[in-house]
This record gives C-alpha cells, structure tokens and sequence, in this order.
C-alpha cells in the first residue's frame, strides 16, 4: 500500500479555496461553553472574512461573547485523487457596521435553512492553514 | 425567492447515513480545553458507532481524557436540490477491546494523512440528529 503524501497549503493557497467556496462547518462551544457543536453554514469570502448568516441562537450567541470557533471547508478532486482541507480558527463577532452590512445585503449570501437570518457574522481568517493529501489507494466508495 | 424548506431526520436516517458514508469532520477542543479544533477524518460505522484512526497528538489526547467531541457529515444531492447533515454528539475513547481491534484490523478503515495510526478510536452515537434543507434557490456555484 502506498503512503498517502501530505503537503501543507500555503496561506495564499488557503484564501483562495475559502474565496471560491461558499460551504464550510462551523466549530464552536454551546451556550454552556463545555460541548463543542459543529454546524454547516453556507458563507461568503467577504474582506477576506468568512461572513454567514444567522438567526438569533447558539452562533449568534457565540458572536456575542466574542467566542473561539473554528470553521473548516474541505474538498475531494477525484481525477486527481486528492483531498484537500482548509481551518480557520479565530473568533466570531457580528457585523454591525452600515455600510458592510449594506454591501452584504446585495450580494448572494444567503443561510440554507429557513428563518430571517439577518444578522451577518464574521470569523477572523487570521490563523489559517490548510493541507492537501493524496488518495491513491483509498476505495472509490470511500471518497463521500 | 422560495423559502428553503428544512426537515429533521429520523435517528434511523441519520445512521444510514453514517453508514454509507466514510469522511466526516471531528470538532473537539484543544489540549488547552479551551479552543475548537476542526479536523476531517475518514471514518467506519462499526458496530453503530464512528471509529476512526490516529496517531498520538491532540486527537488522541481528547480520546484519553473522554473529552466531549462533535462529529459531523454532510452531503448534497445536485439533482434533487437537497443538503443534508448528520450530526454526532458523545465522547471520544480509544478501542482497546483485543477481539474489537483484530475486527477493525480486517476492514478497508484508513487514515487520509501519513503516519501509522496505530489508534482506534470511537465517538459514541448516541446522541444522533440530522437535518435536510431544499436548496432550490441557490445559485449553482454555491453548493461546494
């Protein structure tokens, strides 16, 4: 069997995956502060922030207290047989200024389930990494 | 704009779908305890629950210390315009079970990223929920 090759992205590289993407997962600590929650949130690469929308809840909450999380975008090249990851960690805070929040609002971002979501958050990309392996000797069946 | 319809899976669904599915994303904190760490992970229902491979490191850390985990998969069907997600929510612990490791020993699980991963460990599925959004009205490139 084969060793997988792992590579780590660059910084650039990272940015322009979360540029091009627009679904990741969100990581982050319930209203407790103990139970690590993930949930997938449609986003968009906004001032080279990762912006989502939300309803008030568990992210907002988190926004408001200015918590860690961690959101994460990944992807499968099956031609190429490589798998790729990019992490963010930083801290989310909302979006309240006006003229962001009117930029924002003319563009596609939209949140997948229902409900206003009409506050806009953001997560510092500030600590970004990201890696690439390949997949050569993994069952096709395995790739999803 | 159609306003996209949201619906909880079964706990039956969910596991189906834990079941035919092999990559999945661990949320955990740090060693610290502090921060949340997202990380992809290739993963096998064995026996109703996710067991997935590792090396020693933070991960592995979590399993030793039975820390609180969240685990999630998620998918898209483009012909029906459906996303969907399953989350897991437990604790993490190494497999060490002699007769539970040669079972595991004899299936196709492997670690995408280099390294012997010679760890079994396993998220308790427990508390299982999942949930399936219309996507109707995104826009085509919004689904990666």
């Amino acid at each position: 069997m084969t060793e997988p090759q792992l590579q780590e992205l660059s910084p650039a590289d990272c940015r322009q995956l979360l540029a091009t993407h627009h679904f990741g997962r969100l990581a982050f600590l319930d209203q407790v502060g103990v139970l690590p929650m993930i949930t997938p949130v449609n986003y968009l690469l906004y001032r080279g922030q990762v912006v989502f929308r939300t309803d008030p809840g568990s992210k907002l909450v988190a926004a408001m207290h200015d918590r860690p999380v961690a959101f994460e975008i990944d992807g499968i090249d099956e031609q190429q047989r490589l798998g790729w990851s990019v992490l963010v960690r930083g801290h989310v805070e909302e979006v309240t200024d006006k003229i962001e929040l009117a930029e924002l609002g003319g563009t596609p971002l939209v949140a997948w389930a229902p409900g206003a979501k009409a506050h806009y958050v953001r997560v510092n990309t500030g600590k970004v990494s990201g890696r690439q392996i390949t997949l050569t000797d993994l069952p096709a069946n395995w790739l999803g």
